[in-house]
């Protein structure tokens, strides 16, 4: 699907403060870009850094006062398959060298903490395919999506016990238990086709037969939706924006629509 | 220096758990594998993951039952230099892409919740370098060195308040402050010269002036000495072996010698 | 039912440290004592405390090096009815005021945090007593009995995501799920009949139709086999010895067994 | 001194909505209620629980909606003393029995996870007053009073992490560096004259010399100026106002004056 991305932030920046930005739509295989535009104001000198292994796309400045930051970018996400229940669960042996990182814990996700739930409450299953859509499930009937319950600093432990949270909160319970179970999993930053209020949205993927799977515990979009931003180990690699200071937004617009031909397909 | 190092571990599986073994010497450019040797036995089928970018070599598996794994090596690991006082703290925009992965909390270092006390703490200090040295001392100064306090689940945050720990604390310390301070730093396991009682070590390193400085905060090992095997963000990514299930560690012994051309010079 | 109870302390104690033992059968109004002895070896002043209104009594002392303590008692515990489904939960403006207490969080039972898990898991049952028995079912399904899993610092927070822990930690889950309900619960300390392994047990009790009910989560012990040490929020304040400073519990026997009489009934 | 109390909260509470409102000046030996007035609207039945020991008064209600509640009276705070430096710290075998209950931990002040701090910091300081004055100072001097840091689940553990905080916080300190080093303390909720922004106060008390010693490490009021409210092991048992369900303050005013009589003295 071709899609339009828009992101729109109005930061104040205490004076030189370090920024890493993570808005930019990934250069991955599974997605390409069409056209984009950033265009940060007052003029910065930006350090882009080029897409690493997994495409992901950041640039890095200094900044002070009141930004502007304003992206946009015309992306087709191509298909994205929905996780099989037969998916087959891969042997620590057979992973690439590369995932080995997202079957450790990690600061929002201390899967090892986990190991005796998720063998308990997920174990019976056969399949790493079902398991992981018996997370996902398990999360979207235990938790309840609601603002203002969690901070910046919520682990998937306390979202457990607080049975509340926001998307970046489910992600990480999703993450957590596969983790415990020996499954590789990471977090995803993107942009969302009709999640409602807009915004930045995180969810979170699992390594399964080979290859990675988007999986969304809200429900609030749907995969075939996502345009991936960044991926990491968890909410603290792919903030939208990392600082070495203070910093206030002023104002977040964050905007996806199907592009034309799209919508005419 | 030349360091003949060996490590045997004697472990008790489950039946086919999975196995990621983080024992040998990494190919780093900071030292050299004169020559290595690696026994598992019974034998195992093991997959042998060619060093990543940081030099890291670790090997995979699948154990059942008692193992015994036998690791030697002779490693000239250089001269390793002391962090100096002037070393400058990097601007984030100046740090090389792969290093930028290190500013960020994680599982045992949560470096978020501890900005407001790095800044109070070592925020008058001119110098990266001098920051990270008193960084370094201030752990030596209010953490006892005292085993049977932490445990494998123990954080920084938990290590700060208990004021006692094992070297795997303190480094933790050490890495939670610097990136607090926004100074990028992360794990090391290595083998140590005159460690006593000889183990497996855990120190930290941090990024100042374009490069990576080794630190050790329990001062029970001298950074000349070190022969480092992983690197990663927290102890979580640098285990000496990391399983999938059940795995008790029956006997372990290291050991660590200067070799005698080195005992020579 | 008539039962001896007696338990022996052989402990290592710092110089000159205080100690409150809670260890003598209690003095409430569900139980008497019939005669009791308390040796303490080497002899030391002990200052004996009066039973409060909950009936709990405890001796403080100042001891030092190895001292040997043997408590022995003969108990009348009377008849412990089991807590009924249909047992009402009392309004709060109804409650004794001594009760209000047990209805806020304490170290080891943040209940406050367990609101929402609470109201989602046992909310829907119309009784104060079904939802009590809900809660103890709930733990005993949910909550693997084994030693060595917590420490004297776990929370119900803790258990409720580790899944595994001894009585004690049973006893506050129980506690926390109750408080957050908005009934009051409370910690008790207790010889049991026919624990196994023999040691001192941990329960909790909730205040329904006007009463307290004790409640045995772990199954370990029949309610009618108890005879109450101690009562309090949590385990804080019913440990059997609290000390100012180190002490090593070199022994610790218990024993219970119905008296002859009771034998013969 | 003889001071005017005044507070005014207006409430939105969720239908029949269980409370427990502590808002009453204590009738506590070290001060006197001349006069007062409680002013619940719309009507409501209360329970007004009699002054336990502690001279705490709170009274019991069901509301509903929006409600308005307004406190006042004129109190006679006597003279408070200051701490002095000299004063002894009490064997645990020579305390008065009801205040063996502030020596161990409670929900927010975990003071068994600080032994070592406290005996590293405070420890070296012959007299118990001499330790309580350091720990105040200490707090003054290492934690931001900053609102917005905290939330109603932050412990002293945490505020020892963050370094900032707000009154509350800073009781939870002092109360947990106290028991710490073998010291009862406990929270107290009060009036507080010349408190700017005018709110209710937190402040916590150390039994020392055998009587209880007001401080408030904010240095925000003066002991002088204090009315007591409330009383407990720290803010779970002093909170103005404990609910059962969802309630939204919505307008608070607390005014406190030196009474006529006082400013002509």
């Amino acid at each position: 699907m071709k899609l339009n991305v828009r992101s729109e932030l109005l930061c104040h920046f205490g004076p030189d403060t370090e920024v890493i930005a993570s808005i930019q739509a990934a250069a991955s295989r599974d997605q390409t870009i069409l056209s984009e535009r950033l265009l940060v104001t007052p003029s910065y000198e930006l350090v882009q850094d080029a897409p690493d292994a997994r495409g992901e796309r950041r640039f890095r400045t200094r900044l002070s006062g009141e930004v502007s930051i304003v992206y946009e970018a015309l992306v087709d996400n191509g298909v994205r398959a929905e996780l099989p229940s037969r998916a087959a669960q891969s042997g620590w042996c057979e992973l690439p060298q590369d995932v080995l990182q997202y079957l450790t814990p990690s600061r929002y996700c201390p899967s090892d903490k986990f190991v005796r739930f998720a063998a308990r409450e997920f174990g019976d299953l056969r399949h790493g395919g079902a398991r992981v859509r018996a997370v996902v499930d398990w999360i979207y009937d235990h938790v309840d999506y609601e603002p203002g319950v969690s901070t910046a600093e919520t682990t998937a432990e306390r979202t457990f016990v607080d049975r509340a949270g926001v998307c970046r909160d489910f992600a990480h319970l999703g993450i957590t238990f596969c983790r415990a179970l020996g499954i590789p999993a990471r977090a995803v930053s993107a942009y969302a086709l009709d999640l409602d209020p807009p915004d930045f949205h995180a969810v979170f993927e699992a390594f399964l037969d080979g290859r990675w799977w988007l999986l969304d515990p809200t429900r609030l979009a749907s995969v075939g939706g996502l345009v991936r931003i960044g991926v990491g180990r968890d909410a603290a690699d792919i903030a939208f924006l990392t600082t070495s200071g203070p910093c206030t937004v002023v104002a977040k617009t964050v905007a996806v629509e199907a592009a034309a031909e799209s919508l005419a397909a």
